[in-house]
């Protein structure tokens, strides 16, 4: 039995096979309607969401399947104290397949450890948000017919959004893909990710703080949401805040076939009057986010059916309660009974991985 | 592709197919038990409302649908400040139709301008609420066995029921009704129900503050909720409340077969002891407002599998963004992009019509 | 037509067959996949409690059937105020059975006696929760393959856990019954359970503080939270807590084949060390829950096919309105249309109970 907690929990044929499965639903949908007949899905929102919480709903009951869950912490027990590894071994005696979103990070992994049914990671905290990086890839696959030999800018908030971070992680598996940074300086990808994924993956990138002079090489434009108050100081943020709204002017100068994605919900960052500009293609990213879980949530369900044992994980080669992570997020700061994980890699001396919420320390 | 945000939207002849396939439904429920076998309803709730929202899920669910959604803004995106259009493009991916409910008047029109699919107004704010209009309409329909030809009193707070100025505007299409004002003269029907809906369609109607007086005369009493704050003063107040609470006593004088309506929920207009009285139609109609739904639901997924495409609104004749809305209740006020749109009537003479919430403002 | 509002509303024979229909569900599941097809649950949670609406709604959805509802009662009607016995009427409309939770006692009452569909009781304040009990009477003949001839200890807050006492109860019916009390004595177990439940039904019954003295003679051992703040000092608290506590280390002195129960959630009453016990079976308890609920649904749904009507309950052997119940927590404090109705027994000389919440007062 498997779960899906972040992308490289999945090798890339797998992907691959994702992404087929996805796009044979949506050119046969009556072959999947009926293929979930009598299986459940439960959506723990331990936050709200609604767009991933009705995504995942809508997929299961395509499917043929149903749901139960709630959407906020405060109508489930989790207002009582329970942990959440108790809270997954009894939803297991409910449903066949979880998807959880959590504000605490490492929480849906300590879910998948103690869970007999398969757990996907929903979204914790500022971590990991696997199904939609899914998304983001099937929506560029559909959109440019594959996911190599790919110019990508990525603009907004670069040093904040998780989704940026996973997506360029994932696609420096495949060749040819160039990475453009359209950010302010405060908010700058993260040196780990220019470091540990591109460079590492022979991924080239350029930086810029503007996007009207990198728009024309652009195969596809990512923007994300910029929070005022990330800026150092009011004047900065009014200076540079207008350079990062998608406007059809600015797109004047963009290829006729790039492609304009967002992870939704937007502010004012892209211009309602970008919607109906055939390149918008961030609700056509809502769609695909629906038909990329489909075809996760039925590859889950027949690895469980052949394998349905919880596979005991092996953590000997990893640090036991000698570090006690930093980070206020990670889910080890309120569940006390967790074991402290961290993971040493050789690439990495002196410093050490939590293994929940993959916060890094020293040694 | 149609969408249903107030009554005036249907033509007398829908209404009345309504009702007959409503009252088909009821006489052959087998019949309907699969009409939507696959289809999804998305409740889209941003306040709460159990009654209507359990109606319209009822309602899907006997017709072999299923339904997804929220029942509290805060467990929802808006929230995070998206937009009702942005809102409805993303809903649009994951169900067949919305059924939504919002604080702000003119919410559910401005979903129905970009959803790629049928919206129903669950009531938006004091502005409408078609199916509560409907679930009217049928339950005298199925009481009385006709909708002209009626004496139809309304009684208890006249001046900020939307319901009792929508029914009142509905049946001003119908012949042969004539209608009795019941209220206190702080809570009287306002002008505008008065002269333009009822004077221009030639419907005859008498005023008094006596429920008792006018009660013999009744083929329907139409009941609801009078708030205490709502009275200039506590001695008016005092003097009056019992005046409107319906008991076994003055229903001694009602014709045997007068029936009695309500929106629910009372609080204590009308006595428990009334419950029990075979006129005492209000829980009927909580039954008829499923089976209204139900046939809606049908007529408006029937329709957009014929139509598919979200026909743009000729707006040509409108005010643009030359007054601004004073509504405070106005989905204007809150959404900053919208255009501000106003409807001017010969009719109407120095004044315009907020195309979102109808509220009328001085040219 | 029949609800469920406390275990003596069943008759042993019942309970003996809701068990064995749980045990036909358990081998056949897919005899029962369609039961239900085209029937509505309503889960009306007034206040949350995920556990025991997810089981209730995996139960219904196992069956084939669906559900509607809501999981707080601040996106309800209640929170305009409307009574019970009117949203009970409401619900009747739109469903089939009624799983209600309420933090008032006897409000599952009220809407049984008001609902023309059957109430299940899903937990009224500290009165009863009878479906968690014959979860427990599942479990234990489950694993013990019987429910007479037991050696039964109840351990931890047995004054104020409502599951215990209704335990006992319905324990009391078998013969060969031996009961364990293991609690501080704060928090000893209320006189009425022992006179009036175990002297009259004869069960023998011994008392302790010390879990590890009694722990060698269990068949069953029945854990519950303790609070610390029911304790009469802090003192008193520090000195007990640990002996509450079950430990791996603790069991080493129990039988092999004793099995471990627990209503759930836990805090940290039992060790997670003793989840891997074959004896730990409060996990299996939760699964159990689901298959004595989706028996129950189907008696209810059965018994209300083959007799449609709410039968008037025969009253007058009551006292109406001359007491007053002084229980905070009564349905009746907060709904002031309510009758007072007492009940007088000839063995409780002097006394009356609340028919509502069974609070007992002097008369």
């Amino acid at each position: 039995m498997r779960s899906l907690i972040d992308i490289p929990d999945l090798s890339t044929a797998e992907i691959d096979e994702l992404i087929r499965t996805a796009m044979d639903i949506i050119d046969n949908p009556g072959k999947y309607s009926e293929k979930c007949r009598g299986k459940k899905l439960a959506t723990l929102f331990f936050e709200p969401s609604t767009r991933t919480r009705l995504s995942f709903e809508a997929a299961m009951l395509e499917l043929g399947g149903s749901c139960l869950g709630f959407s906020l912490a405060a109508s489930s027990s989790a207002s009582k104290g329970e942990s959440v590894a108790d809270t997954a071994k009894v939803i297991s005696c409910y449903a066949d397949i979880i998807a959880m979103r959590h504000p605490k990070e490492g929480a849906p992994y300590v879910a998948s450890r103690n869970a007999t049914i398969p757990v996907i990671n929903a979204g914790d905290g500022g971590h990991a948000h696997p199904t939609q990086t899914l998304t983001d890839l099937l929506t560029i696959y559909r959109e440019k017919g594959r996911l190599n030999d790919l110019t990508i800018g990525f603009c907004g908030d670069l040093k904040y959004g998780r989704t940026v971070h996973s997506l360029i992680t994932a696609l420096s598996r495949y060749t040819g893909i160039r990475v453009v940074l359209i950010s302010p300086l405060e908010l700058m990808l993260p040196s780990y990710v220019r470091k540990d994924i591109m460079r590492k993956n022979g991924v080239p990138y350029v930086g810029t703080e503007s996007l009207e002079d990198v728009l024309p090489n652009l195969d596809v434009l990512y923007m994300t949401r910029i929070q005022g108050e990330r800026f150092e100081s009011q004047e900065e943020y009014e200076r540079l805040k207008d350079s990062y709204v998608l406007t059809p002017e600015k797109l004047k100068n963009a290829k006729s076939d790039m492609c304009i994605l967002h992870p939704l919900p937007r502010v004012n960052e892209i211009s309602i009057k970008v919607d109906k500009d055939p390149r918008a293609c961030y609700f056509k990213q809502v769609l695909n986010g629906k038909y990329i879980r489909m075809a996760l949530i039925l590859k889950l369900l027949e690895e469980a059916e052949k394998d349905p044992v919880l596979h005991e994980e092996d953590l000997s080669h990893l640090l036991e309660n000698k570090l006690v992570c930093d980070n206020p997020r990670c889910i080890t700061t309120v569940e006390q009974e967790l074991d402290q994980l961290f993971e040493v890699s050789e690439a990495e001396a002196g410093t050490a991985r939590c293994h929940y919420c993959e916060n890094k320390m020293k040694l």
